[in-house]
């Protein structure tokens, strides 16, 4: 697990294709159209890990420039390209405009801010993961614990560790963790096909639930505390996260369970005041139409597909990044 | 769609086959084996039709039975494996306890008494769905609406015209239906399969979503009113319905928006107190990790498969049935 999901092998971006998952089918990434395509289809996919392809992709693009005569402008047009590859998560233009004042000094130097973001991205993730493991052991209790997380924020989503099954990591290295519960998440079922994987590989107890069972299970007293990652999290800490996130929020506080968000100080964008401001992507309804290759619904019939939601603020308990812990209840800002 | 969704023809029970669905597969079911295997494997689904399918699974017993020298004991035994095809819809047994005191007096007296019932659904369907529609309007105002729905509710989960889907229905008839987001229902699909089949044939503008998009589009204001079935209404008013229903009622409370249950005063179970003593049907986990004959989840990896959840009274606005409009909130009983 502590093998990067992402790198820069021999002039190439490396990584591997997660539409392909639970199989692992390895992705080179050659041309910035390569790592457009990649995003927009989620071979890709992660708030950490796009922020990572990113910035690699322009490192991509200058390099390429450098073989036919290196020209900045069009290294800055292609990092525009990458940067408006998907909307919701932030990480991806504040990946790509770090490496952007390094295009001037040539193509080493954008390489070299790039792979910063990679490493950084690592350590930041198994800080972040040991301090929400901390975190969940004031919350919960120093006892074994059952967790419920969504959609995917493990070590395939970033670089490294991962953000939300990072925290799961860490404690269950402490052997403290009892249960995750797992949801599918629907409609690309990351959680089946991604976290369950991660789960099984880190030998943690764990069980896929369909989303929608998650609220009753919160509700029924099976979950100790509910932790995600997050695309986004705006200035007063509403959080824009996988669509299905909201519901578990709603349920836990309810329930008085916590609500956790776990993610690194690069997914904050203070330039974003509330969750009204983020534009959620509306993808493809043939995603939630098609289902192993058979239609599910009327040939005639139509779908609505957007891909994230928004917690608000009063609705999280905490949020805690590498460098510290967030309290939006208490009023705190991100 | 006024065509019944089940009748007995020939001596028989003539049905459909909702697993199959969009595709209609007639499905007969000639012995009591038959009705318990069908209502198990959910070919034939919905509180109502469930009832109606296990009084008349009852007379086959009665007609079989007769065959070979009529044993009122004999069908009163089958009538209790019927009864215990599924746990959480109360219809099923009300339904088979409703025939049974004819037991004694043969099988025309059987068949007499199950044809009651489902002449009684389609009836009271009918009435609860103008009752339904009066409510809307009122909650709602006199103008087009957005509507939300989970599972199916509709003409295929009754013997006619539905609970959830006949209010749409009878709106719809008036012009009152802008839109109906249907909830896929994951893990069968029910939503997909079934509500937009019938949507498409009375000609309602709608969308499928998957379950977890639906908390985040009633908070962002994209819904007048959510409209669901019920499995079992408790006296308290507790309600079980599908997996799934539990968040949007969530939703519903936090938007200020109408959550609204239209079941017959046959899901009405008085001697359930609440929510806590209704037993949740846990289903094959199969179910969820395959899909299209594929395995979502790596082999290892277990599922939790609740097939219900349980909304309390307090986050439900009002209970429609054929006769009378409950207010929970207003401290109301079933």
């Amino acid at each position: 697990m502590d093998d990067r999901t992402i790198d820069w092998v021999e002039g190439h971006i490396l990584t591997i294709d997660q539409t392909a998952l639970p199989d692992v089918v390895p992705l080179r990434l050659e041309t910035v159209d390569d790592v457009v395509d990649a995003i927009r289809r989620l071979a890709v996919r992660g708030a950490p890990l796009i922020g990572a392809a990113g910035a690699l992709g322009v490192a991509l693009a200058a390099r390429r420039s450098a073989g036919t005569g290196y020209q900045p402008e069009a290294v800055r047009a292609d990092a525009e390209r990458i940067a408006s590859a998907r909307p919701t998560a932030v990480n991806l233009r504040w990946a790509v405009n770090r490496v952007l004042p390094h295009v001037a000094a040539g193509p080493d130097a954008v390489l070299r801010a790039a792979l910063e973001i990679v490493e950084e991205d690592a350590r930041a993730n198994e800080a972040l993961s040991r301090r929400g493991a901390a975190l969940l052991r004031d919350l919960v209790g120093d006892m074994p614990m059952a967790l419920h997380t969504h959609c995917n924020a493990g070590a395939l989503a970033t670089v490294a560790w991962g953000t939300a099954l990072g925290v799961v990591r860490a404690l269950h290295e402490d052997g403290l963790v009892r249960l995750v519960l797992a949801d599918e998440t629907r409609p690309l079922l990351q959680g089946a096909r991604i976290t369950a994987v991660e789960l099984a590989r880190l030998g943690v107890n764990h069980r896929v639930v369909v989303d929608g069972a998650a609220a009753g299970l919160i509700a029924r007293g099976e979950v100790d505390a509910v932790v995600v990652g997050a695309d986004r999290v705006a200035a007063n800490c509403d959080v824009a996260n996988k669509v299905g996130t909201y519901p578990l929020a709603l349920a836990a506080a309810r329930a008085g369970v916590p609500f956790v968000v776990a993610a690194p100080e690069s997914t904050i964008d203070r330039d974003t005041p509330d969750g009204r401001s983020i534009e959620i992507e509306q993808r493809d309804g043939a995603e939630v139409l098609e289902l192993g290759g058979r239609r599910t619904a009327p040939e005639d019939t139509a779908a609505l597909n957007p891909a994230f939601d928004v917690t608000p603020a009063d609705l999280v308990t905490a949020i805690v990044t590498e460098s510290r812990v967030i309290w939006p209840r208490k009023g705190e800002r991100a």
